[in-house]
């Protein structure tokens, strides 16, 4: 096991790394269960006690867990880590930034291949996440589960026969399962036909919103697609709907994508090489640019236009960008705008090979 | 000697080569005196047959002023050049855009060491012009003045007692003499200095004027500073009054700059090397902003902000960019807007040693 230093100054979160399928398009799922101690209030109704009494229940059941799966985990108690560590795990959304706000009794355990993170009074009493890399939900689901399957087996859940399990948003009840692909979709993008997606997900009980931004400036063309219904459907049809809607939209970014490079091959071959040309050399950049020009250069690379950096590269500026990364890695909370910018600027470009 | 083909193919004008004086601002320097035969017509009144008696004379001359300077001329006969080349002599300052026009009768010698332009049957019908790296005007003029004697010796020039030489345009009477000199002036423009120097050049007998657009847009921040008077004053006080003028934009061109890079060196830096990474990397860039980001790169290097090229590559690429150079380099006179765009960006690509 790395330090948890060492663990929070890697750029590349672990359910990122290897090959993971359709990752042209999809760069990580995650499945996450939400489930609660059956006679005790909700976190954001509980009182300090009722919340430390889950804590010590949930954590009790660690070390077996751990030991079933074979796995260790990170034991991350948000009471002590500073803001900066905080924000690096909201960065890397294996916490929500909610949870880092009333850090007492909030614990998230993190599995040493950053591929489970189990939270502890985060909006719900126990939210078990699972990722994985590329477009895959059933390995996730089926880990989850068996991790579920754990805890319910020493833990008392608040479940009821007609309404399922019960959580604290009615938007979870029932499954308590929300599975989320991550896309990256500068293709329909460009091509202007994200908006259709868009007004047509609800109909097709999903929700589309961009990880950055509002949908007119979503700088890095992410987008993160969730199942909206968790009530009324089994975990395995929920899956099986968010699975064939997800290939669908694939398809089209892989259209638009072919398009492009078909119809507009110059315009899309300088915008990446420019992209480039500027993350390699910038002294000072924003958040906002550097994730706009790191869409163009993932495309790039995805299109094979471009071959002096790979997937796993612009993955890491992905996390590697946001302040809080940079902030934790200058060991320096109180850097202004301007310094942030040009911290930004001097990771990105050693990220690039560059040496000046 | 090379071949005319080659010398066309060049990139960086001869009178660019060498370390020049004051060379981190003045790229270079230029005398041009103003000569006409007695008793014929000022070209743009001439015939025919006038024209051809202008060149025959003119041109008997050449075999002998040759061998006294001891040097090879190209011979350039803009009848027999196609306009391609004419276009590559003009982008080279080596012949004015006027002189393309009508070819017939028009011949350019120029030098082994292209620091020496004479052309027959421009405005003038022989306008002796020589160059030299830098703030040099001491070199042209003292090299003008030797090749208009050997001319004089055995030639009937135009020149009036009261008057001076003849010549076709009033602003050359007298002397018949032009000092310029070509600065870059990315400093004064930057800290919004310029204005103050342009609307008082008039007062000093001195015209300043940008080389691309006008002063609002002036793409590459370069200037020509020519004397305005030729008429009442000698040539060497003439020479003697551009060089002390010049000499305080110089200083006040340093100050400039030096404030930049104390005050605004984060931004003068992020400048540089974003124009280095687009210069390098783009597929397609337009004329205007090539000269635009070429003026960011040679202020980077005149101040050691960054190492990876040099004030020649620089210079090659303010003459190799304009699009007469990269037809004549294509050898395709019928390129669009668009592919020329393109070539300028491979050409900068290549000229900036970037391999892809």
């Amino acid at each position: 096991m790395k330090t948890i230093d060492a663990f929070l100054l890697e750029d590349v979160p672990g359910y990122f790394e290897g090959d993971g399928r359709d990752s042209d398009v999809v760069l990580a799922s995650r499945v996450r269960l939400a489930r609660n101690c059956k006679e005790i209030p909700f976190p954001n109704r509980a009182g300090e006690n009722q919340l430390a009494e889950v804590q010590l229940r949930v954590e009790k059941r660690m070390p077996g867990i751990g030991q079933t799966l074979g796995r260790q985990f990170y034991r991350l108690d948000m009471e002590h880590l500073s803001p900066i560590q905080r924000g690096v795990l909201a960065a890397k959304s294996f916490i929500s930034p909610k949870f880092t706000q009333t850090p007492q009794h909030r614990v998230a355990f993190i599995s040493e291949d950053e591929r489970i993170s189990l939270l502890i009074n985060e909006e719900d009493h126990l939210r078990i996440q699972c990722m994985a890399p590329g477009f895959d939900l059933a390995t996730p689901a089926a880990l989850a589960s068996k991790i579920d399957d754990l805890f319910e087996a020493e833990l008392d859940v608040a479940f009821d026969e007609k309404m399922g399990y019960l959580t604290s948003c009615p938007t979870n009840l029932g499954t308590g399962l929300r599975a989320m692909v991550l896309l990256h979709l500068p293709g329909l993008t460009a091509t202007k036909n994200l908006s259709g997606i868009v007004n047509l997900s609800p109909q097709l009980g999903l929700a589309v919103r961009p990880v950055w931004g509002n949908g007119k400036e979503n700088a890095g063309d992410l987008y993160y697609i969730s199942n909206q219904l968790t009530l009324g459907f089994s975990e395995a049809e929920l899956l099986a709907n968010m699975k064939s809607t997800v290939q669908e939209i694939l398809a089209h970014e892989r259209e638009a994508r072919k398009a492009l490079a078909m119809y507009a091959k110059d315009g899309l071959e300088d915008d990446v090489w420019r992209a480039y040309g500027t993350l390699r050399y910038a002294r000072s950049i924003s958040e906002q640019e550097a994730l706009r020009l790191l869409s163009k250069l993932r495309l790039g690379v995805e299109l094979k236009l471009l071959h002096e950096t790979d997937t796993h590269t612009c993955h890491a500026i992905l996390t590697g960008c946001q302040t809080a990364c940079l902030k934790n890695l200058a060991e320096n909370e109180n850097l202004s705008k301007k310094e942030i910018d040009r911290c930004r600027a001097k990771y990105i470009r050693e990220r690039l090979g560059e040496k000046n």
